[in-house]
């Protein structure tokens, strides 16, 4: 997943170096103090340049931007040690602490990030669709960015150089809203940045940073007509506050209940290497697989095998009854899955697995669970995928293919906002054309009605 | 605008005829009168049988409920009698009552509206895009319907035939709640046609028709999950209601506060024609002109022409000073123009002219007073074609052509629902495949990562 810091990429290699003159000379009592509508009107001014760039200008942006924060390495550094030191005081878990964490190396990673943003093509410009009507106008549909776009996540400092590179590669003002953890990292980040716009000659207020408590973000949610977009990137807990409370439009980036469906015409070797690596490649993202259903007429020769494995793997097996009971002629250890277990996102080495009779009962079982993320069926039988990938109502939808697929990165999109399980604007992995609108411009020489 | 029943169509040819048996088994107090979870969840059902439908399916149903509809005509036109009768008994102004009347021609132009739709290409299946991973995934984008969608309008009993139509040609299950002064009407008009799909063994439930007051139109609106998609059709009351209510997605069709630019380099007779035919070719319209700016330069030549040929055509006209002084020197009569003036959308003859220095001051105007419908430029100047296209925000930029033509039915698109002025999943004249979401079916032969 380029775009994302936290992601592999290559090692850092630069790492020490000044404080970039760049962030001495930012004041956040000034600049990132002001409210939500003082924060929108300044980016809407700065949208009024970044509309008309050129691909050139914003990849040349984007590149000093990357190396004014690695420039800024021991500043950044030192802010992010001054969340981390407040953070474990306040005794945030061992996780969230590593997430906020910002080393050398991944201040490198970050700046890693920003250039392989501007290694992809420009969406603004793209034709879209266009024609010349019967009476000579020339019509065409073109991408064009958002105009400003709130975005608001959690305490990961990453997040906050992705959504400010992403936005000015796809020509949009960013109102960046962090969790207040990050505070000190993501006013030296943003100050960094703006700094390096600045030099540029581009507006610094292309990329802002809300601060403030609770009301702050009630004020940006409320923005309409200010900000034209907002992203909420993070757990359930925060998409919902976002979703349910914001008159602005929203790109709701979604949960993952995957299930994994075993037809009776699957070829069982295939079906036992996608569940487990469904399960057990990385079981903390949204794309892993979390309940296991097999049809009867393949369990009593599927269960022991992938029961046994998914317990080799040291997944923890919450089984209904006939799943139960293969289990326990295995030998393999497990609790019998409640109601909510069919219903949880475990985003650990946790799977719920039942049999059910039919692929009608497949169905109805993901209907009625589904997060509407991705689902697979392992099958040989066309009538039987085709049935399931017309009929289960989800962003993606696999025939004999791990969900772990579910991803910009491997559908070749190059960044990744997030996935969404919405169905309006985007559906899926979500990448820079997703971050624009479109305009019709039509050309004529005098038509009228 | 083909889809819309209330424009131009081939005159009614059939007017009498005898009820349609169909109506006359619809008992709309225990079809209608359920809630919105009710009739969701019945609509959900009804969506999985329409997801799977072929295109000859829909479009038999399609011509099915235009035919049962001019069958009964008699009953139609009955049950529309109570509702006019009481309209008017409760002072309803004469236009609105002439958009809720309906008579044997009107009811034949709703089913040859129906079979219009039958007419256009099936959005669902349609593949956007797709391709072969390296790993050999085949990977591809598929328009999908949506679900279930509310639609929520005022008095207008076409929309409930429209709807019901773009509804069932797009998969979608739909829940309408029509204005209540159309309540006979449209009960009648449901009915018709829920009984002509259950003729084509189709669920009825695919159209289900909202009663009851603001409370369910609230629950329609809060009913997240439930249903996919509110569109609201109507005037800016209804829309903005809706917008700030809804936690369902909504796509706002919108309000057009619609400006002609007149550039220093602009073909002046070119410029007459267009502001002429953009302000009265249909004065009612979304896409009619409201405000008409003019460069200084050409100020002295171009005013006197067209604040004439506007009077001869009935505009009353609001005009800043320098306007205002052309329009004396002239001897036309007109007002000072208000603050309020450049933000009105008057649909009706009706427009504000003023005088502006240079491009930058028409794009100011424009970025401060624009509803982000559609904007006119009449210029002979590159450079400056450029830039306005380039730097208005509307979805819908117009170069040397009137803003009369930011219509479905002008592009190409068969049919219209609206005109969608938002950003988000669609802006501008939005057809059937606006209607429909997208789905990634991904197909392998036992990939994992």
């Amino acid at each position: 997943m380029a775009g994302h810091c936290t992601s592999v990429g290559p090692a850092a290699t630069y790492a020490g170096a000044m404080a970039a003159e760049t962030a001495e000379t930012f004041d956040p009592a000034t600049e990132t103090a002001a409210g939500v509508g003082v924060l929108a009107a300044r980016a809407r001014t700065a949208s009024l340049t970044l509309v008309g760039l050129s691909r050139g200008d914003k990849d040349a942006a984007l590149h000093a931007m990357a190396d004014a924060l690695e420039a800024a390495t021991d500043t950044i550094v030192a802010a992010n040690a001054k969340d981390v030191e407040r953070g474990r005081a306040d005794g945030m878990a061992d996780g969230l602490v590593d997430r906020l964490t910002l080393d050398a190396e991944r201040v490198a990673a970050c700046a890693t990030a920003l250039r392989d943003i501007a290694a992809l093509p420009d969406p603004v410009g793209e034709v879209v669709r266009g024609s010349t009507l019967a009476n000579g106008l020339q019509i065409r549909q073109v991408r064009v960015p958002m105009g400003v776009v709130g975005i608001i996540y959690e305490a990961r400092p990453n997040v906050t150089v992705d959504a400010a590179g992403l936005g000015l590669k796809s020509g949009n003002a960013v109102i960046l809203r962090g969790g207040s953890a990050a505070e000190e990292t993501n006013r030296a980040l943003v100050a960094v940045m703006r700094g390096a716009l600045e030099k540029q000659g581009l507006p610094a207020d292309a990329i802002g940073l809300l601060e403030g408590g609770r009301e702050a973000v009630r004020d940006l949610l409320t923005a309409r007509g200010l900000v034209d977009l907002i992203i909420p990137r993070g757990g359930a807990g925060l998409i919902q506050t976002v979703v349910t409370e914001s008159t602005v439009p929203v790109i709701e980036t979604g949960v993952g209940n995957v299930h994994v469906y075993i037809d009776a015409a699957a070829d069982l070797d295939t079906a036992l290497a996608i569940t487990v690596n469904a399960k057990t490649h990385r079981p903390s993202v949204c794309n892993a697989a979390e309940s296991l259903l097999v049809h009867e007429s393949v369990a009593a020769e599927f269960l022991p095998r992938v029961l046994t494995a998914l317990a080799d793997s040291g997944v923890r097996l919450h089984t209904d009854p006939a799943a139960g009971s293969a289990a326990d002629a295995a030998g393999i250890p497990h609790d019998d899955a409640t109601d909510e277990d069919w219903d949880t996102e475990y985003l650990a080495l946790e799977m719920a697995v039942g049999v059910v009779p039919d692929l009608d009962a497949a169905l109805a079982h993901i209907r009625e669970h589904s997060s509407g993320h991705t689902e697979a069926i392992v099958t040989q039988d066309r009538a039987a995928a085709r049935r399931f990938t017309t009929e289960v109502d989800a962003a993606a939808v696999m025939v004999n293919a791990s969900t772990r697929f579910t991803d910009g990165g491997e559908f070749g999109f190059g960044a990744e906002i997030g996935i969404s399980t919405q169905k309006l604007h985007a559906r899926g992995p979500m990448a820079l054309p997703e971050l624009t609108t479109t305009k019709w411009i039509v050309e004529g020489d005098g038509q009228v009605r």
